[in-house]
């Protein structure tokens, strides 16, 4: 896997679109920090975001090419990429850890007067300690700089991937289907649920995974409780619900999604629910056009899965997919955001059985101007017998 | 694997210790946010914090037990924890993503007047959007609560592991270990680096970790230009210094530590790098007993691999370790931390032996009160070999 396995016209072209963006909202230039979209922009990928104790900050001005502020841990990674002009402090600084270097890069290239735009909306942060961000706020506003939101900026232009993208998120996906499609050979009645899942990610990394980010999952007798627990050690039995949801990662794109088995023959509802989850995830392939509204989406999985409820605990039934696990748009009532080629997806639909039993199901597509592809499966109506 | 692999008890006594500390600094609250702090507090962990869509908070007010501000889509995996008070909200909410509920709970447990403590410190953060932050803040000082820092307090407690946590970092190390000596099953000339990464992720998870949160490493002729780095597709040639660095998690708990291998016979000078690094690390772990600082560790080993130049870009030699990759203190001149039994660090010197070719070791060790344990190797000054 190289650093990045994009060429430098997809960085060009998304940092010009990111710029059209910044001067449309009348914003100098725009902050970014955290590890998807230093991703997005400069194409750094690195797993050293797994420690927490360094800022990493990369400055996109209205005009001209993007500055990084990094830790000199990371200059030499960062040099591979197509940004230039990177500036270091030696990380971490008990007494200024990248303040000073930040603001003072900032005033470098936002003029006086002009406004900083933070990403803003659902999941995104700005990842420095909170004292530091009100040391920064401190300093903007004693130089005469303001800060702003992005007015969501960010989140729409990488929820529409290019065809690039979309090609990184197949072949990820495709891992995932693989490694799947292998249960079978490590799971089985007395096996305990943690082997399944240690066994479940080495099929992955087998399969074509660079890293499994994520893995969660369940088994239980005709249903689970919830669907972001890690493994315990009961073994599978007889009449378990055994589900699997990872996303993995390969050339710095995702997929998530699940799949459910069942050991041994279904209960008659286990059955008919994994029926009516299918039912629902066609229904909202069926209405994902260019044009629909993610909304839509959610109402048509909603009627099936609950008659039309509203949604349940989950609070949500798919998002966006790409650079992160989960991303923008969500699919619930309020999200109107309308469908456009290039939009990844989950469909994730769940049933409430019982409290406690659930089953959730979930797919990844994306929509294109001619027609919605499956990026995986999809699953057939009938539940994966083990 | 249980929920927790600690006993309630464990946890109460953490939440003496925060308890005494915020009313030693006349805080009536502290609020958590991240992975890190809420399984340190609740026991409550997941993988879904890869998903950064939703926010999660913990509140540990001054009396009481501490309260739970999550989405419910956490509920029945917090309700299996030791905490009893659950505030959910269905997220995503695009108008209101937990902040009125946050608010509206903190208010419940912190008098007007009363101060809200933050994690202060390098490496926290206050995990929610910059935007709601703002919300958030505007909404406590109209209701006349403060915001303050914690004085470190968390950084503080969580350096000093309990007896029961020191059991699960040796635990996780071993593990480790046992990969690290099946290297030489799966790399060899020929082999790209990529699929050594791969391999190697999986040998960690046969040997016992859960997942796989942090690989990174290199492999060039003659030492490495940083290490950071995932893998290229590259295949390991004659000559190549390859180093693995990972931190794997069992139980909830991280090892951090390397190893460097040199395929065929080493260049005289890499061979004497390693043997100063490990010279280094034998210098500091004479070193790290109670009463000693943190930073005398650092010159201690940066007179052997600098002479004594105060340190190298990757800005420390070494940090805490055990719910995170990389913890509080840090190996820096600046750091007079003192060590104390139950602190777990890592020891990591670096040299550089050209532009571009560089040598980075690392173990782990715990301070215990009669004695410093290895809880790595210690790996031999000659570098092994493939």
């Amino acid at each position: 896997m190289s650093q990045s396995a994009l060429p430098e016209t997809e960085y060009r072209d998304r940092l010009a679109r990111i710029q059209t963006g910044l001067a449309a909202a009348g914003a100098g230039a725009l902050l970014l920090s955290t590890d998807a979209d230093l991703r997005y922009v400069a194409g750094f990928l690195t797993r050293f975001w797994e420690s927490p104790t360094r800022p990493w900050f990369l400055l996109v001005p209205a005009r001209g090419d993007p500055v990084a502020v990094i830790p000199s841990i990371g200059q030499a990674l960062m040099a591979r990429t197509w940004v230039r002009d990177i500036r270091c402090w030696r990380a971490p600084d008990m007494s200024d850890d990248g303040v000073s270097l930040l603001l003072h890069t900032i005033c470098d290239l936002l003029p006086a007067g002009g406004t900083l735009a933070l990403p803003e909306g659902l999941g995104t942060t700005l990842r420095m300690p909170y004292a530091d961000q009100r040391r920064l706020e401190a300093g903007l506003a004693a130089q005469g700089r303001r800060i702003g939101g992005d007015g969501r900026l960010l989140e729409r232009l990488r929820s529409v991937k290019s065809p690039a993208e979309i090609t990184l998120v197949r072949a990820t996906c495709a891992c995932a289907g693989r490694a799947f499609a292998r249960v079978p050979e490590i799971a089985a009645e007395g096996v305990p649920l943690s082997q399944v899942f240690r066994d479940f990610q080495a099929l992955c990394l087998a399969e074509g995974a660079d890293w499994v980010p994520y893995l969660a999952g369940a088994a239980a007798p005709g249903g689970y409780g919830d669907v972001i627990s890690p493994a315990d050690d009961r073994p599978l039995a007889r009449g378990d619900v055994l589900m699997l949801d990872t996303g993995l990662i390969r050339q710095g794109y995702f997929c998530d999604f699940d799949r459910n088995f069942s050991l041994g023959p279904p209960l008659p509802e286990v059955a008919r629910a994994h029926e009516r989850l299918i039912e629902a995830t066609q229904a909202a392939f069926a209405l994902a056009r260019p044009g629909a509204r993610v909304c839509d989406l959610f109402h048509a999985m909603d009627r099936i899965v609950t008659g039309g409820a509203g949604g349940s605990g989950a609070g949500r039934l798919g998002h966006g997919l790409g650079l992160q696990l989960t991303e923008q748009p969500s699919l619930i009532p309020e999200d109107e955001t309308v469908l456009e080629p290039g939009m990844v997806l989950t469909l994730e639909p769940g049933i409430d059985l019982a409290p406690g039993r659930m089953l959730v199901h979930e797919e990844n597509i994306v929509v294109q101007a001619g027609h919605t592809e499956w990026l995986t499966g999809p699953a057939d109506a009938a539940i994966l017998e083990l």
